[in-house]
């Protein structure tokens, strides 16, 4: 028999680097899942839980007795109240590429809403059709970051990054066959940008391209305020 | 002793399949390129030698008495007289996204001269500027064929794909380093272009590229006359 | 909740580069394609789904009352009315090395016929039995395209491309196991080909080639009524 | 011939994204080189020259009459002056993990220095002795934003991402050998970093985090003054 | 028909390397599971059998009559007695940096516990928060050996190979997505560790890690008596 | 409509390389599977179908009505008779380092009884106990060609080809999990065999190795009756 | 200092397994080289070395006083005497796609050669021109063993596996750029082979396949003298 | 101007980790080099430098005036006196399985007696000739730790750690061309191994392995003195 804990959750993430403990859920036994989750609600705290497949949610939901807000096409769930609304609208923008890159793109636009940041999400403006980015470029413009969720040939991150000045975080995702099959292609693609300045998380790493933007912004309120 | 040849030229090449007998030199040792540019012009045949570095090209020059028409940029020499020029200017255009791009579109460019097809070569319109790209738009939708040759992130196809009706041929090239390093996330890229009907070539093949443009035109010529 | 539009159909695509709006269904959700295909119909334009599995099929069969033409074996359903037929017959042909390659083959079809295109499929006239291929050599003679489906060593591509003048398209497909596993030796094989002048699309991309294809009828018919 | 331009200089980039033209210089002929140079110096714009190597400087020199401040470590010419220092010292900060991390953050650190931000470089100070990050850890508390370069496995930027809340961008380098040569082992350890919110540049790019690193003072300046 | 046996227990393994016969289950038949056990259990011999999932389990239960221990997060199953334990308490130590790398950690956990070694097992003390690790130095100090599971871009072993002298073993799991999918950047991490004197096994290996350990221990009693 | 034939069959290989006709069943359609064997069984020509799946096999039977001898171990069937037995016995032996590799091994053992050569198999004398290898040694230096089916490490080959002067065929395995999963690592290993002569086929081919036993054969028989 | 030996020569592998003691040089120290080919002299043993460049060569050469017959295409040396010839002339062809394949063609030449087997070397006879093949059929249908070096797409052995029934053993080689750079593409499309029963050995191998080859005729002199 | 420290060495790590700091030289400046080494003189303590080119030593020599012992084959210089042998002799052996292999093995016996640990090297007892292992296999079956390093398929560690109770770590080497050039193959091999309780190193990490001997010394040390 094991006495050790086999989980040790990190609360004081918030004071120290400004985000909240959030959870995994892919690959984690549901008895590993029902005691987190029951772990937190006992102490009052709020969780955010990524990667939460349906039948995973719902046996969850058969185990522990408590209030989940779970969004399927983010395969997301928040344990407790996401924090007040906070800060511009639209200082930060989500991008998809195409319609097929929403999964990603809502991740990180849940992952901002439970820390309180309000972002919009702008779909299916892809290189193939240029016409259908030029409507948006304004408000691109006029963010601080820029999330930019694209798939196969990635090509999007490097034509936003050639035309704005804003942050721009490149979120490959594994849209696509062939070569393209698993998100590698966009990856590089997206590293070797001839855009300057472009940086780019995991494989559809919508969460952490979310919270590389929650460390803009509070990079910037501490730049404005010395 | 080997009294086997080390060499079987292809001179029937251009009958059956529209483009003459190339040798392709790395790696060739001087006493077989010395055999092989001796035979051709014993039987009076023209021939393109592509990807002869330059001290091949001494070495071969000093061995063999023969004048030949050797290009550093392209790497490329001609043995004997090139085809006539034919064809409509500007059927088939040649781009290079970047200035370091140029090597490979110069030997497509040779490679199209040799067979007597004038092709024009623009450079340095990579996507990380799209205005640069804009004041050359009108010829790319005049042309037939359109050939890019772009390294890194190797958008430009795609773009270009997004925007006329031409046969796109896209020849990614080793420019850049990291992930860029080689020009495989170049060809895997452009193989997973969100624009769609591009089709690609090997890396810094800017010979298959002018080959593939000729049957292009050769299909064309057939189909104009039934 | 988010109030901007998850898709924005592209119907001026074909006005631009001469082919139609065609949608990548795999991994799309129910909801996306649902409100995809009824968009197309209340603005009465034709649409081709490519990549539509048997069970989303039915799903969206059973969500939307449309009529729509779904094949099996190329996995495509198309909305409305495909173009009426044009130009020559046979001007493109599809080669499919193996009878495995056929769904991939099929796409090519499909694709090419919901623009009007009517091209034969050629099957099983692989290079393990070269006797297979000779019967249908003088009509390869006779296209100005050949796609040509492979997978495993895909050795096809380059013993077609050697013996006639067409435009060729290698479409390397995914069937194999091994190191041919997923298409990648295929690919490589296409794009390696000793044989000059060949192109390439992704792995198992039919739609790909058969978009390629028609931008070289199209290239034929600028060059022909200058 | 050929009467098309080999370059277009792209000046308008600092209006347009905030950080001026620079040329990627390995693999450039010398001829395009000082075509580069001298028109920058003729239309009296500065430019900044990464990856020169020395023999390829020294050639340079010797072809081209102008003042360039090259540096070695960083491999780095500026031709021209660089934009007058502003902001606060010490808002950038660079890390490199091990004295063979050094070339690629003198190189961020000259990209900034053209661009008028000063960024101390803070050395050696890799996880095999957590007690060397100590002392430096308060300076990291303080800064917006910490470019981290770091090869081998590249666990650095881990541990700075989950002990401060600055942005944090990882820069892998190729130092290493075995798995660790070329710098994918480190590009991959940062990409799948356990520390939320890191982002991460093409391996050795130094040029390209010192770009992100402007966009965020760029992005914060507008949050600053809505 | 085949009269040659399927398998050939080695039962003088524990006599020859000191650790005793285990059987890989993935991918066996049912057949060859059921005969394997039998004969362990004519001969009144031991097994450990690893990589049995449940469904082989139940199956396996189904069709032979024996007595079992299996653990089902681990995937483990015994049949027979374990040795008699021995030695002192934690002497090994098993770290699994996330909860998600527990069931690798549970079968070195088990492995050695067949053999008669009992190992605690620490979870969830990754890199992202280092304070979670500090309680459980002193433990690690005074272990002879530490076995570190760990996924994604496992940084943990590189930091308790800088803080302990024990033989660090690390145990790279394929916890992960995107580049970290399948464990190939953990492995890789740290076979490249910056820390000196780490060594590694395959990728989820908990059995062969568990194996090492017993060689260590195995060593260290001969030195101890000469 | 199609109306080109699906497949073409070649039973003249027989006569012109040895080794008739077999169909690859993976991926293939229920139509094109029945299409095949309903021609075969028509014409009176025995058919080897190889990687048949027991679904598959038993939606065939289902559909069409013809007696099979169906193998589950090796996933073959067999329709029609297969050749008398010919040539001695042993002459070809078939090793499996492990269990796991007999459905490998059992592949090539029906191949060969499908062509009347009778060869044994040898399961479970890999390298981690050398001492199982030793009693079956005479009978591998009495052989003609050995096949030797090995996953994981694939070590075995190289141990077997520095002892005995057979021909050895190695066949590396897909068993294994981490760096040997899908057999990779068991491919590399034995094409970098430091034992010298080793030949091999593609991963878990235990068709292909038994067919390039059958040319062994065949050879020989042509060297012994100029 | 170290007083074991840092080689110990296997000249009984001609009687183990019937060829000789060879060394590949490449890597290895002049003082290694030197040492090995001054006892093999003074045990009057013959010995071949392979891929033992000019400069090794030369060196050796200076540093040794002994006879050697060196092969700068091969870059092979024998020492002292080769065996006597024997068997057929033309048993075992050795085919090379491309002239640029000799070099790899000319090792497996020598190495039979120094075994006292004479091989003829057919050479340029690759896919993209298949009627240079033709006229040398009726030669690799008379044969026993067939070489077949390929580089690039290696389409040679696929064609060649399928029209005659010797064995086919694959040699790909390095030649090529992009993706056929090293050799990869041309070792998988051989592994990959639509044809059945060839062989591969490792990329460049030479050396090997003729060993292979030797393998054959000794295990068909056994079998025709039961 | 940077004023910040460009190394940091770390002579607490003996007192930590138990042993000393050593120098990874690849890579690393002649300026940075040579302050390093001036500093450890300095201040009194031993440093042993890896990876030294000998044209690097030469450099070094000529610019600090500091006795070095510099050894060729393993490129390792010693600066100051190494510890005083301690210990039983062969409780570590070092195993290379060809000449080739040496300069590895040689870096780890290098790296033992700078830390006052001797330990025998043998060599050139590879799998191809297993007879040459079996007369050092006693000294084997006696030692703690064996280190096996190995190039190409690298079957030597697992045929020892199948043999002998030993701590077994094996060292993947660079040696080999084609599939095992750079070592990968090998590296593989080794985590794959059929044998039990293998310990990997990366590629040619001779200095890793032995630092990884002295833990397991150490270790032991603990477990005699509880």
């Amino acid at each position: 028999v094991n006495h050790e804990p086999d989980h040790r959750l990190d609360f004081h993430r918030s004071a120290r680097i400004g985000h909240a403990e959030a959870v995994y859920s892919e690959g984690k036994t549901l008895d590993h899942l029902a005691a987190i989750v029951t772990e937190a609600a006992a102490r009052n705290e709020s969780l955010l839980l990524t990667r939460l497949a349906e039948p995973q949610h719902r046996a969850l939901r058969a185990r522990v007795a408590l209030a989940m807000d779970y969004d399927a096409l983010s395969r997301t769930a928040i344990v407790g109240a996401p924090r007040a609304p906070q800060g511009a609208d639209d200082a930060v923008l989500i991008v998809a590429a195409g319609t097929s890159d929403l999964p990603v793109a809502a991740e990180a636009q849940r992952t901002l809403a439970f820390h309180g940041v309000s972002a919009s999400r702008i779909a299916d403006v892809g290189v193939a059709g240029l016409h259908r980015l030029m409507p948006v470029l304004p408000r691109l413009e006029r963010a601080s970051v820029v999330l930019v969720c694209a798939g196969m040939d990635a090509a999007l991150p490097s034509v936003i990054g050639g035309l704005v000045r804003a942050v721009v975080i490149a979120v490959p995702t594994s849209v696509g066959y062939g070569v393209a099959a698993g998100g590698t292609t966009a990856l590089h693609a997206c590293l070797a940008s001839c855009a300057s300045g472009i940086t780019v998380v995991n494989i559809d790493n919508g969460f952490g391209a979310a919270c590389a933007a929650m460390r803009v912004l509070s990079g910037a309120a501490r730049l404005a305020t010395p």
